[in-house]
């Protein structure tokens, strides 16, 4: 199993390159316990890993025991259920780390026991889970994970009195940002923020260059916006959701298989995902200085009381060293809002 | 040089036990390099390190080196000025650290060398330095060493809509500041803060007892305050300055010796004290959650545009694990402002 996560592992960092789908690794394993083949999954239109490790096995893996990572699917998507291809493969037993979270795509494992294969069920569950948080999470509330970033001086600004911000956050905090992006498939932000910053919302590399599978581009908001704006050029999809409905932005992005949501603001549409229980994680970035007065990173949520404050989980706080000469360190957190916080997509 | 650090540090941290004076150490070697006596000072009114040494020297101190952490004094105090006890018990060679840094005493070395006692500078100054790093900015600047300490949450707010801020800051991150009130000699608070939060501003353990030399609270505003509020108890001396002019308040707190003030607030207190580049050093404690609208941590600084945030250097950066549980880690900043900043006391 320590093997079929490696493999599931082998396509890189999760994100646009494999979501709307997991990554998933597979091993298949003779009576004698020898090692026969091996796969993995590479992304949407490519076989599962099941399929991939069948297919190199051929003959030899009939009466085989099949390792993978989760729980082997049960629907028709662009390849046929994995359950169906062990089960003409002959295979003997079927060992899985993680069940599907996936309402749809469940049942594999009750149809492998049906066509009389030994399931087994639990190894390494955990390790499996976390390969695939992201997406584990999203399956289970059927809505796109929401990750909502943004940057703050010390004393809570994100802009001075003139509207100015460039740069609140170091290099190396930008740098960070551009990391997470990738292991997204979509960036959100609001009409006004495009409105008013034009931001190119690609992910680029040390010499901003554009690099990778980019995420698509989504701004939100029921206003026209000019087409020059950079968010609709060509270096990257992108999509005007013509609402203020959070609820109905995530359905319409699940719709069109999106598992990963990066919301990069602004604090009025962030404001509005953070009150409707769609924020799922929060990526915060300190810069230690002072304005004294500008804009709120975050906007109103509506709290008058500090026992009512909104008080998440620290993932993890960090302090970024300076990428650039006479930059000072950053800090970043990483918050989960408490679970009951979610909200769960409509099933 | 290295045994006489050791031995100023004896006397513990630095704060009401030691101020207005400095940690001071100093070893008498004979002739033949063995250790005839050692001393240090112990605070105001009790021996200075070189007099506490010779004392146990006696006629031994005759043609011996005084190594000392610090250029011996050369004015009359509580105490007689140490240069002439050096000079009186036949010192051969002074060898010392760091030159007194505070112009009324001055001169000492100066006063050995006329008396034909050789003397030599230098080794170990930084470290001398950084034994009394606060001690010496204060004896430079010829004014109180100012810390401004606050805390805020991750959106810049200490206290909520409704003024509720019980408490913005972990436990942790309250027993640490008490642990910086005692390294200063003086708490300082304007008379909003004392009005409205009723603060006691001593210095406590873990279990909430007054613990230690307490330093001086004071109050600083024109209004009027009730007898009543806690700053006013038994439990530590205190003092209300009748003004809002923030030099003439440190130059009275200078003339009654006070080395280290400790600025906790309010905002409007703060800000005064930073616009007139009298604050040397800020501590900040950054609590991860979220209140989207309440009392601003920093008020306004007459910043416009980003370019003319403040932005000091960041000497530290700390994450304070949880001491209580179901409490998340804080983080701590210690920040310096840049030296052109400060501003020095009338000489
Ligand atoms: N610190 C950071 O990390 C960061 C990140 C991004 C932006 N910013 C700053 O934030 C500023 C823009 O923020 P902003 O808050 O004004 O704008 P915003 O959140 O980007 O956009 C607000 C607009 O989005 C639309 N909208 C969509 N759904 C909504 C909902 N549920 N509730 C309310 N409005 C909704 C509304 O416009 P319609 O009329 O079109 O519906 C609304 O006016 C910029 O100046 C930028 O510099 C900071
Ligand atoms: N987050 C934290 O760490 C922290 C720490 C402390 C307090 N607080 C909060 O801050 C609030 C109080 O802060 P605040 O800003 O209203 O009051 P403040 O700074 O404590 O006091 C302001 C008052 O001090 C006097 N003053 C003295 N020198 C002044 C000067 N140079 N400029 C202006 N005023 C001067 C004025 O009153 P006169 O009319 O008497 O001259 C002024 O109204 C409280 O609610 C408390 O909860 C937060």
């Amino acid at each position: 199993m320590r093997r079929a996560l490696d493999l599931a592992a082998a396509i890189g960092a999760p994100g646009p390159a494999t979501y709307p789908n997991p990554r998933v690794g597979c091993v298949l394993l003779g009576p004698d316990g020898s090692m026969i083949a091996e796969g993995y999954h590479r992304g949407p239109g490519t076989p599962h890993a099941e399929v991939d490790a069948l297919a190199k096995a051929g003959e030899a893996a009939r009466g085989a025991t099949a390792v993978v990572t989760l729980e082997p699917c049960n629907h028709t998507g662009r390849t046929g259920p994995c359950s169906q291809a062990l089960i003409e493969a002959g295979v003997a037993r079927v060992v899985y780390a993680q069940s599907d979270p996936n309402p749809v795509a469940a049942g594999g494992a009750a149809t492998l026991k049906q066509a009389g294969i030994e399931v087994e069920q639990g190894l390494y569950a955990a390790e499996s889970r976390e390969l695939n948080r992201v997406w584990t999470r999203a399956a289970e509330l059927q809505r796109p994970y929401v990750t909502w970033k943004f940057a703050t001086t010390l004393d809570g600004r994100s802009a001075a009195a003139d509207g100015t911000s460039r740069w609140v956050s170091s290099r190396a905090a930008r740098l960070d940002t551009h990391k997470l992006r990738a292991l997204s498939d979509t960036m959100l932000v609001g009409t006004n923020t495009v409105a008013v910053d034009d931001p190119a919302l690609t992910v680029r590399d040390l010499e901003d260059r554009v690099v990778g599978v980019q995420p698509l581009r989504v701004v939100m908001g029921e206003r026209d916006l000019p087409d020059d704006r950079r968010i609709f050029d060509d270096q990257a999809p992108s999509l005007h959701l013509r609402t203020r409905d959070p609820r109905s932005a995530l359905a319409a992005l699940w719709e069109r298989e999106r598992r990963h949501v990066f919301l990069e603001g602004g604090p009025t549409l962030a404001a509005a995902f953070l009150e409707a229980g769609l924020v799922d994680e929060i990526v915060v970035y300190v810069a230690p200085f002072l304005l004294g007065a500008g804009r709120s990173a975050v906007a109103d949520l509506g709290i008058t009381t500090i026992s009512d404050a909104f008080r998440p989980r620290v993932r993890s706080v960090d302090v970024l060293a300076p990428a650039a000469p006479g930059e000072e360190p950053n800090v970043r957190f990483i918050l989960e809002p408490p679970q009951e916080n979610q909200y769960r997509g409509e099933q």
